[in-house]
């Protein structure tokens, strides 16, 4: 069981742990983008998928603020929520089902991080990195963009979900 | 693989994902409860104890209403989730350090189903549940209450914590 006296050490754990998450991301949403199907899908995670390199040499300059290396430890919810995505890609049916199946699991994983960057954005200015905080709410915004891109496109494609099955 | 071929398929298979997660977390939150130290902190959790078996209640509500018996599918990313919040509860150290790493893994919870009954809400719409539409668009909102909660009890907690190296 990990020890950690103080909010910097929990800081640095968390921070390795979006580290870690963010590098499955990288590797993750190449095979999201090859099984959607509608144009504009396709163009959402591609740009995130560039967004998501900014993020990992972003949390590196963090580590570099910190005046440590950067390190992953496993983010076991991540890990899941990119398992719950493979399953939705890989679901056999019509193609804008599949679609709306994999945005479901994008946003999922949005809202994780979501979640996990807003904590490290208050930690970080609590623990005055001032620096540290404002990368870390730049990614934030770009997160929170991200999740409302996708449930742009998903008002279009449910609809055509919706009326898969009249065909 | 599974074979889905209309968005009536997706909502019911993801009906089952919410289905388990929702039963997972009945289990996982006394635990969180237990480790937690602030008295707001197990306060809050507690309620959303209560409030999830009504979360467990309403689905099963809305299988009926799809004339169909509740059943639930293995829910990967909450299990992740959950994994990743039992190692937040396990930590040693600080009261308030561990109850925030707590609250930031209860916040990653309630993100994800947020997403998850956003999602689920959207498609009941579409697909002609209004009942069903509104029983989780009632979720939906405790969810989001639910994650305010923590971010204020966070607010005050997060200083706690940071003040503890110094001590």
């Amino acid at each position: 069981m990990a020890h950690l006296t103080t909010l910097d050490d929990l800081f640095a754990r968390k921070l390795r742990h979006v580290y870690d998450a963010e590098q499955r991301l990288t590797k993750a949403l190449p095979k999201l983008e090859e099984s959607a199907r509608s144009f504009a899908l396709k163009q959402a995670i591609e740009a995130h998928q560039m967004e998501t390199q900014t993020h990992v040499a972003r949390l590196e300059q963090l580590f570099g603020i910190l005046g440590t290396k950067p390190d992953a430890d496993t983010d076991d919810a991540i890990k899941g929520l990119i398992n719950a995505a493979g399953d939705m890609a890989g679901l056999h049916g019509d193609d804008a089902v599949r679609d709306a199946a994999i945005i479901s699991a994008a946003q999922e994983a949005e809202h994780y991080e979501i979640a996990a960057y807003g904590t490290l954005r208050t930690w970080a200015r609590i623990l005055g990195h001032g620096e540290g905080a404002q990368l870390l709410e730049r990614t934030l915004e770009e997160e929170k963009k991200a999740d409302q891109k996708l449930t742009e496109i998903a008002g279009a494609l449910n609809l055509q979900a919706a009326t898969s099955h009249a065909r």
